[in-house]
């Protein structure tokens, strides 16, 4: 396809998920169908996403790919303080920058330790290390910060932290146009409507259309996904649509917004 | 981490998911989990995961660069008959093979299709499309087939026939050691464990050791994975572990292989 609804003023991102969990098996990511759900409401487009252990070759070669080629990169995963929490390094050593004990993070730490009679040992310090420059990204559940370098945000694995990070950088994202998404749902085969389908496709280069098969009370059909940033193309592709599939013998039905 | 525990003989393997709607937060994969639990059962190390958008050039670039560093690739999702499923056509220009219909391909979908009395139009025909000398791989579920080129089979998107697709081709792979784990919780929070935690790690060097943090029942705690292909230096590490968590205060428990 030839994709150009993307704008000039596109802006784009890449997510880096972190962690031997998520491909052992043992943990199911929860992060990416977020960052995807809220960077879209944004306006910012998710462009590609990456999953890697926890090893400093494949983190820092990772970042240093999505961050020359998309507008942000956001990374989960990796910042706790135990031996396999190597994220903060990783990212210093992709960025070529120093790695050392924030200082705004290490009071937030001490605040928070010592409110709970907790000892602030070295492990727990070991989640105030930044690259030299770094911001911290504040949250409302742990003490312990993420961090902006550059156009890489560090956020944490814990989805619920990692969301809460997530809200309170969101503001500063630079963003673009918005999306807009309309979804008709049809008992038609796939292959019966997409010949129709495509040529819609063709009609319509500003809008990107997809089709996901589903297979729901005994028959065959498709949600059909048209998405745009262009509103008034998007709804006149939607209207053609309908109006293709009845011609077909479907009853399309919209999903609610 | 020095990751020595990787023998030579390991079999190394990625995937790659393609599809916008994960992208877009329209869907939330499941495809990974399955494959990242399946290859460890078998004994292939899955070491990185990538999610693109449906465009060659993403595809393309993504696919080469994963089967030039592993020894498998698996793709999921893009091989239906409408216009969004270019993954075949995608993976012949990776490989610099030519796509056309696969003649096996094509008796499997007329007869399907006969069957049920639908027409086998240019769309469906779409699903037979493989790159020259291509090997299908069945499944129970759909007639439409996937297929590997060298070291990388093209799957579905739909889990249920992704599923199929796997266990069909599973026993043709090449597996290496398999990697067992032990899983120790322990209601400490992590900054306690921390140090003796990095201390055992650096005593067992073929046993990769990470922790899980949670919060439950009002308490922190975190499970302690620990994962070898050396069965007699992971219960010894395990071992140690408990009585180093005892020695902390805790009172680990043991979740059950």
């Amino acid at each position: 396809m030839g994709y150009d609804w993307r704008m000039s003023d596109t802006v784009t991102a890449a997510v880096l998920l972190i962690g031997n969990e998520l491909l052992s098996g043992r943990t199911q990511d929860a992060n990416l169908h977020f960052l995807a759900t809220r960077l879209g409401q944004l306006g910012i487009e998710l462009r590609e996403a990456r999953v890697v252990v926890d090893e400093e070759d494949a983190i820092v070669a990772a970042l240093n790919a999505l961050r020359a080629t998309y507008d942000y990169v956001f990374t989960t995963g990796g910042i706790g303080p135990t031996h396999d929490d190597i994220t903060a390094d990783s990212v210093g050593k992709a960025f070529g920058i120093p790695v050392r004990h924030d200082p705004k993070a290490v009071k937030l730490l001490e605040d928070s330790y010592r409110g709970r009679g907790m000892e602030l040992n070295e492990a727990r310090l070991r989640m105030a290390r930044t690259p030299e420059g770094a911001e911290l990204v504040l949250n409302s559940i742990s003490a312990a910060p993420g961090f902006r370098i550059g156009n890489t945000f560090v956020l944490a694995g814990v989805p619920s932290i990692m969301r809460a990070m997530f809200e309170s950088l969101a503001p500063t994202l630079r963003t673009g146009p918005k999306v807009a998404t309309r979804t008709i749902a049809v008992y038609l085969p796939e292959g019966t409507l997409a010949a129709r389908f495509r040529a819609l496709q063709e009609a319509y280069p500003t809008v990107v259309m997809g089709s996901y098969p589903f297979y729901r009370d005994e028959r065959y059909g498709a949600d059909l996904v048209l998405r745009s940033t262009d509103r008034a193309q998007l709804d006149a592709a939607a209207a053609e649509l309908k109006t293709t599939l009845v011609d077909l013998g479907g009853d399309p039905i919209e999903a609610s917004a």
